[in-house]
């Protein structure tokens, strides 16, 4: 049998049901295009690199309610965008008598799941795969400027109705927004993730940047910039959608590009939702 | 004159009007009783030490509002507990083109401002004293464990309850909140301001802590620990506050506390409040 063969188009593909964790990691990366990444954090997290894959999930957070789901579809290749245990190398040496990491951990053991982070290299795709999914849920296409995926000309609106706008399309989200909300604009600019405060303001300094619709922040940094900006009277603003809002799509769009290329083994994406309620 | 002397509990005092900044920031220093801490964030941000203080203001954030409220006020030496310019250590090289930077600025040094941070030595106090102002803002004093400041055992009540009532403290902030709204609780624990996921997870591996009532974290940290550990059934849960809302009183009570030794330039205290507004 063969378990996988180059197709016309370069990519790898993963035919038929007996291919390891492993043998389908290693196609997902080489199919990503990315040079080989030094230090990456997309290891496998959980499990054996041996174990047959019988269904993929593809998730923000793999969480407990996602890992149960996973089960239940009878899928044991969870691939994950963000860390399993709490921090973003997954370091658990401060967590050895902690019950909910054992009990975590245990579930995924008993059900011989693997838990593979697909970080570093989604993002490395060309465009970047997480991006790539966040122009379809927003449904901002048309709007893209010169087929970059994260400017956008809008037709000018205000501050309060982007964010009525994008309310529709995150409903389960409280979003926390910097600026009047009485602002017009009409150029946003995408920063999914936690790329950093200094990102942040350097895009909010371009001219051609209105409203930054974001990921999340440190409280201190791109939210007292915002405020300073509009407290000064210059038409500025952020978004903070929260950082699963602003990437989740992208695993949403993961699983479809992995069906292109794994042919036998079923892919689903499932998603994690937020994390908290708002009050 | 004298300008300042030992009082009998130790403290100094600082009379009289001519007193320059670092007198003044040299005095509080001295009263907070702390040992010197090396490489503190707590400098000057801007302005002379030499200044002769008219006024002080003390406040979370020296927001360009709170900034032209304390001008309005005649006050010139502003305490701030967070950072004047968008980061932890203040630094400012990459502002160089930044025009909200520099209009910022523009505004401290055309008004011959002196900003000044405390942050480090406030928390060194015994007790700390953005605690002490928490408590006060809470009015949580006999909830006290055993004369704690930041350990409550409150009548039971629930999680959706326990936000009510924060709530009503704080009707400015929308807090994000992570657990089962009637999770029965007790056992209160306070972690003002950013203290780092770890510290938040310890707490909240404790028997003795039902609920965390914290700041704010990365949402890939804390929110993901305390999800997981509902999914698990585990009667643990977060209330993010948001970080000002978290320590704001304490600036509050600093206030008080800088009025007790310094006896003859008016000290008043101006709230920043959110950054944000949630939708």
């Amino acid at each position: 049998m063969t378990l996988f063969s180059l197709s016309t188009t370069g990519q790898i593909s993963i035919t038929g049901k007996n291919n390891s964790a492993s043998t389908i990691i290693d196609a997902i990366i080489k199919n990503t295009g990315s040079p080989i990444i030094p230090n990456t954090v997309d290891v496998i997290k959980e499990g054996s690199p041996d174990t047959k894959v019988r269904g993929i999930v593809t998730t923000m957070f793999a969480t407990m309610d996602v890992l149960r789901q996973a089960v239940a579809k009878n899928c044991n290749l969870i691939i994950a965008h963000e860390p399993l245990y709490y921090n973003h190398r997954d370091e658990t040496k401060q967590f050895k008598n902690d019950q909910v990491f054992l009990e975590k951990q245990r579930y995924i053991r008993d059900n011989k799941l693997v838990i593979w982070r697909f970080h570093d290299y989604i993002h490395s795709m060309h465009p970047d795969g997480v991006s790539l999914g966040m122009l379809t849920k927003l449904g901002w296409k048309q709007y893209a400027v010169n087929g970059t995926l994260d400017q956008f000309r809008l037709p000018e609106t205000t501050l309060r109705n982007l964010a009525e706008e994008l309310k529709k399309i995150f409903p389960k989200y409280t979003f926390y927004i910097v600026g009047d909300p009485e602002m017009k604009l009409k150029n946003v600019r995408l920063a999914p993730g936690a790329p950093g405060s200094n990102y942040h303001i350097e895009l909010l300094e371009k001219e051609n940047v209105d409203v930054l619709v974001a990921g999340e922040s440190p409280q201190w940094e791109t939210y007292e910039y915002a405020r300073d900006a509009t407290s000064q009277g210059k038409k500025k603003a952020v978004i903070f959608l929260g950082h699963i809002a602003s990437e989740e799509a992208g695993m949403d769009y993961c699983a479809e590009w992995l069906r292109g290329f794994i042919k036998d083994i079923p892919v689903s994406f499932i998603e994690s939702g937020p994390s908290y309620w708002a009050y």
